[in-house]
């Protein structure tokens, strides 16, 4: 039978975990806090950044590629910056192993001492500012739109696979421009693009909104966020765009001619987003029989399961569907395995979450028919053999926006709007979701906020209308109500 | 006018650094021996590993990803393996900084130091076949054919970019097999990828063997190598593909029950190829004027240069032609930057080794013609608009082909039989090339030459005809001649 997998509603911790490993997505390495990344869950992320990667350039954005180690001084030329990363950094102090005199294996080399230590990089800025003052005299040479495919490590204490690892994949932008307004425009359009990949690509809505200052990136002066609802209504924040303001020009030092020939320091944007979304996307849509993913994600989009026998005979017919499904555009696998039962193969498919299963067994072949079964609602169409490939064509899509739907309408039933501290706590403390209340302002609010209840302020919706009201706490003057959750 | 370069036969080396520099593929970073990959050389970079993932894919390849740390006690585990790499590793030895208590800046926190230090990978063989032990247990589980495209550190003492860094970018292999045969079968497909790919796409022919024995990779019981001939007759290692045998099977306890239900170790292969694949490129096909490049590699195939003015009128066509061009998969840049002049941008695209250029202008216009030059020979042609298109669908192709041409006539004019030491002395210590001769199969006669000469055996060439002789040092007999030269 199918492995089995803890339920939601039983321990939805365990639950996220079996469906990573069960599903071959990912499991833990001999590294603390560093996953392996298995070739499902990298086909997953070869999706995404495919995806990605076409609407950067699309958008005039290039790749390239920096070092990944940063001398440790750099860290410190921003002030809130190596505050903000000091605390998790893999450092490297030495550059070479000797055998062990004293036994058996290697030990490091105390003669290999680095006269200055490298961090392996917990972001770029500093590595890439640094590097874009030899690129920048006049404003000719702006804006620079760049971006990094690239591993990056952050030494965290409690980890989980693909939502805070050691080490993690990910994308980072850093783009630098001569004016201020150019930067903002710079880092809404990215944030616009992240929002677009995950509502049609993940078929995962977001609330965009700005964070509150305490929650901004170590050295901006504005993070912009998608912040996503999982399925025990805690937040998940899925993207981050950030305008730096002259932070890291004015460390790094990084002046150009502006067309008038005054000297001005460069303005920048940075922003990123992980191998944390798959993390997003297993519990965006996933249930209690394993993975769902979104067709426009999905390695494999339709699995064909010949019911035996005649084996060879079915397989004529198996391939004659594979290859007109392949030449709309779509991946398919057909399982040719002969060791496992129809039953078994099913589970585990749907434990993989492929969107849409083609049964394919010799009754079917007399009767002219197929049965197409979708992984997301679990039902199963009787489809005329001619009329196969067209449908499954409008099912995938069918399929995706069924889960947008889905997830859409489970925010929907788990977003509060309240006016009392009361109100507040029992949704927080109780079944969660997320809340719309007013706030004062301060750092002084949601710190206590965030000490009595652990939600934090998710956002300052962008889309959140003027509504002067009182703030839950201190009862000082609100224009508009923010988003609060509890978040990943 | 244009940056000016340092001509091939004034300085070798220099010229190689000029194109790299001028040519915006890469730079020195402020991390020893790390390079920057600019825009450019990483858009080469990107097409290098599209078509060789296409490659791997289409022969059953997966990819996935392992942690960048390796334990340190993990490299001891293979004896020749930790010998070959302990003197060049990065060590990770703390995982949090501090600040300073004596002054400014941060500094190592000595109370997070790592009980066991980590490496920064070299080459992962030994992480990967740590997992690959709960991966397998049965014949059902193999083979097991995964790629994995990461950065990898080796702290090199002398670097030069792409060539030798200490960071730099490869794809690695690393295969599972239940058979000896197998695993060898899988060994020479991919040396048969590699070598295609350095044909037929980068237009550079190269010579392929086994490795000697003091030549292999460090763990491998036979080596692979793809050699090219570059423009200072020196050989350079283009890609590797290594039979491992049980080494790494029998150093991680990786044991599979057979059909026949006998315990047995592991069949492994490992292969890779990296960024210096962009060195090799450069020093295959570039000259005194810049880089060329093979239209299959060249991230813009052809560049529409408008002759002012009137600029606007010009535009219209040239957008016209451009549209036309990418509707046959052609990748086109229109220069619309109306500052610089004709001349200094004819220049700027022959030193990024655009592989066509048109050049449009008002009387061309009226002529209702084009210009047409190819970087590769330098020809102009005026071609009839009607005909641009297919005149440069075909011209790519040529380009192609010329390049391959023009490499294996260099290779040709530099390759040399002899069969006495003093001969083979006069050629490597003179011009340099590819010399074939007869060696008595012995590592120390093998290293005699190289102490003498520094010339190395790049290769025992499959092609090798079975010709006896004797070797020029010992005057041992040998079986057939095996190829030396200096390399990189």
């Amino acid at each position: 039978m199918a492995k089995e997998i803890t339920s939601r509603s039983e321990n939805y911790s365990q639950w996220y975990l079996d469906i990573v490993y069960k599903a071959g997505l990912a499991e833990n390495s001999a590294v603390r806090g560093c996953m392996v990344i298995k070739p499902y869950g990298y086909a997953i992320w070869e999706k995404i950044r495919e995806e990605l990667d076409r609407r950067f350039k699309e958008t005039g954005h290039q790749n390239a590629y920096f070092p990944i180690f940063i001398p440790k001084s750099f860290l410190s030329k921003e002030a809130d910056h190596v505050e903000g990363f000091a605390k998790e950094c893999a450092v490297v102090t030495h550059h070479r192993l000797m055998n062990n005199p004293n036994g058996p294996g290697v030990v490091v080399d105390p003669d290999a001492k680095l006269e200055e230590e490298l961090i392996v990089r917990p972001t770029s800025e500093t590595i890439i500012w640094n590097t874009y003052r030899d690129w920048i005299k006049s404003y000719r040479d702006l804006p620079i739109l760049i971006n990094q495919w690239a591993n990056i490590v952050r030494w965290e204490m409690r980890t989980r696979p693909f939502l805070r690892t050691t080490e993690f994949l990910w994308q980072e932008g850093h783009t630098a421009h001569a004016l201020k307004e150019e930067a903002i425009t710079e880092t809404k359009l990215i944030h616009d693009i992240y929002a677009d990949f995950a509502e049609t690509v993940m078929a995962m809505p977001v609330i965009k909104g700005a964070k509150s200052e305490s929650e901004r990136f170590a050295g901006a002066l504005d993070t912009y966020t998608i912040e996503a609802m999982m399925q025990d209504g805690k937040a998940l924040q899925a993207g981050t765009s950030h305008f730096l303001g002259q932070n890291f020009a004015k460390a790094f030092e990084v002046k150009f001619l502006t067309e008038n020939n005054i000297e001005d320091f460069v303005w920048a944007t940075s922003w990123g987003v992980s191998t944390r979304l798959i993390g997003a996307l297993i519990m965006t849509h996933s249930d209690d029989d394993g993975l769902v993913l979104p067709p426009k994600l999905a390695p494999i989009q339709v699995v064909i399961v010949p019911i035996p026998k005649p084996f060879d005979e079915l397989m004529v017919h198996a391939e004659k569907i594979a290859d007109a499904l392949k030449a709309r555009g779509i991946s398919v696998k057909i399982d040719k395995d002969e060791k496992n039962r129809p039953g078994f193969k099913f589970a585990e498919y749907e434990m993989k979450g492929v969107p849409v299963r083609i049964g394919i067994g010799a009754r079917d072949i007399e009767n002219g028919v197929l049965e197409i079964a979708r992984r997301d609602t679990k039902e199963k169409t009787s489809v005329k053999m001619e009329n196969a490939v067209d449908h499954v064509v409008v099912l995938l899509d069918e399929i995706q926006e069924n889960l947008y739907q889905k997830a859409i309408e489970f925010r929907k039933n788990n977003t509060y709007s309240v006016d009392t501290f009361e109100d507040f706590r029992n949704i927080i403390d109780g079944k969660g979701g997320f809340v719309y209340a007013h706030w004062d302002g301060t750092a002084e609010t949601e710190e206590k906020i965030k000490e009595l209840t652990k939600a934090t302020i998710r956002c300052i919706p962008n889309e959140a209308a003027d509504e002067p009201g009182t703030d839950m706490i201190s009862g000082k003057p609100s224009e508009r109500r923010v988003l609060f959750a509890k978040a990943y």
